[in-house]
């Protein structure tokens, strides 16, 4: 007896992650009953951003043009490549202020479980990029999880292969993490991984 | 350096309830990445039901029409008006097929923290409604929450100084509940508002 206009879009809401059928119904209340600009601004976001957002050729992360603005910058160091897994960790990087080579964003990792192996990730496209004869290093920083070292293990022998320089953010205690406050695995990495003075 | 149209439609989806900017983020990236055709439909559904969806003008529920189906269902008995908050609590009395009235939605509930009081809820459109001669009892389901209470104690007292017969869902043990495992208000209601067998 509901409409269906109403019982499309809570339905429709369900492609969003982590969005079951109670907040899809919570979401499509609120939005016409409360913020029905809020809507109409997230539809016109929406088809837009579908429009025009692609991947930049280069470096595979979200661009509105075919290659990114950062990949063109000429004050680049182009001989790095930085490896992450999302345009999220990238910003992450970027927010250091310690890198200026280049990037090259996964747009996901390697997961099994998901079904996600190294051609669903199409390796191939950072194989090539890796390969062009700019890059000296690439430098591999996705995330220290499973699935991410999983990904960087794939990519070192992928690259080792072809003979390029690979390095990985080095693991251990995060600055101003006490000891005693940090997980046994930490430290014990940080004691294999230990620099000489 | 992100381009604009990603970053307005991860600040677009922050008018979504409960999502803020990092979930945001990850549903941009997964309805870019993942799940375009999702994002296009949820873009048209949400379109679609901005325009097409008002508030029936005799129960407040979401409607295509100016007077919902169900209130013009002439099998349905027009002397009985049950009062809810949401279009889901309607749907699951409607669940229970014990109840054969019409409804007033209210589309939202008495919450002074929040800013909502009788105005805000146009309690004035269900006192119309109420005291159009065709109503001879108004059975107030609101939640059994503080903020619902409030709703019902507002809502009784200015139907009561109308001179309209005004009854309240029962309060008592879950049915299949063990006493054992009921909380103890819920007990001691179940205690005052006992019936003779």
């Amino acid at each position: 007896m509901s409409p269906s206009s109403l019982d499309e879009l809570i339905e429709a809401l369900r492609c969003l992650p982590g969005v079951g059928p109670k907040s899809a119904q919570r979401m499509a209340y609120h939005l016409l009953q409360r913020d029905q600009r809020g809507a109409a601004r997230l539809a016109v976001a929406m088809r837009r951003a579908l429009e025009v957002l692609r991947h930049c050729e280069r470096c595979n992360t979200f661009s509105e043009d075919a290659i990114c603005p950062r990949c063109v910058n000429p004050r680049r160091d182009a001989g790095l490549l930085c490896v992450v897994e999302m345009p999220a960790d990238l910003a992450m990087i970027e927010q250091t202020q310690s890198y200026n080579g280049l990037y090259y964003v996964l747009m996901g990792r390697v997961s099994p479980l998901d079904g996600v192996g190294p051609r669903e990730l199409k390796l191939d496209k950072l194989l090539a990029r890796a390969t062009d004869g700019s890059v000296r290093e690439v430098i591999l920083a996705t995330n220290f999880t499973n699935e991410g070292e999983a990904t960087a293990h794939t990519l070192a022998t992928l690259l080792a292969a072809r003979g390029i320089a690979v390095s990985r953010l080095s693991r251990g205690v995060p600055v101003g993490g006490e000891l005693e406050h940090t997980d046994i695995g930490t430290i014990a990495q940080a004691l294999v991984e230990r620099r000489s003075l």
